[in-house]
């Protein structure tokens, strides 16, 4: 069984109107040294399989095809064995 | 300078019908393997300064206070030195 984290993100030339009212939000509770915030989307998923090269394909796969888009956004991930 | 990376998930024992339809529609496109989808909010924090310990302090105070709601939801974060 596999644990796999992805990390989305927006790409840097994106705007992110979210990530700027938080920012300015924790400037009005003095949070002064923040100095950008971004966000994104996390995803847990576990994976039945005993084959890591079949996980990490499958993995790449359903964030490709599914989870992200990739017009604005890119992924990270790490692949945790249980 | 610090990145921050922060990682917002639902609790275990919370409902997430947006998973639960992603994990429905990789079914539907063959990816069987997959017996779990949790989704979750992901931020890149940017924080001026050179004090690891007060870096350290505001990360959890921007989590509990704004980024994360407690009665549902659990948050790792990693802080990266630049």
């Amino acid at each position: 069984m596999f644990l796999v984290k992805v990390q989305i993100k927006l790409k840097s030339t994106v705007n992110d109107p979210e990530g700027q009212t938080i920012l300015e939000a924790m400037h009005r509770l003095n949070h002064k040294e923040i100095s950008s915030v971004r966000t994104g989307k996390y995803f847990e998923i576990i994976i039945d399989s005993n084959d890591d090269i079949e996980v990490s394909e499958k993995v790449k796969k359903v964030c490709d095809d599914i989870l992200t888009n990739p017009i604005v956004e890119t992924y990270t991930y790490e692949i945790i064995r249980n």
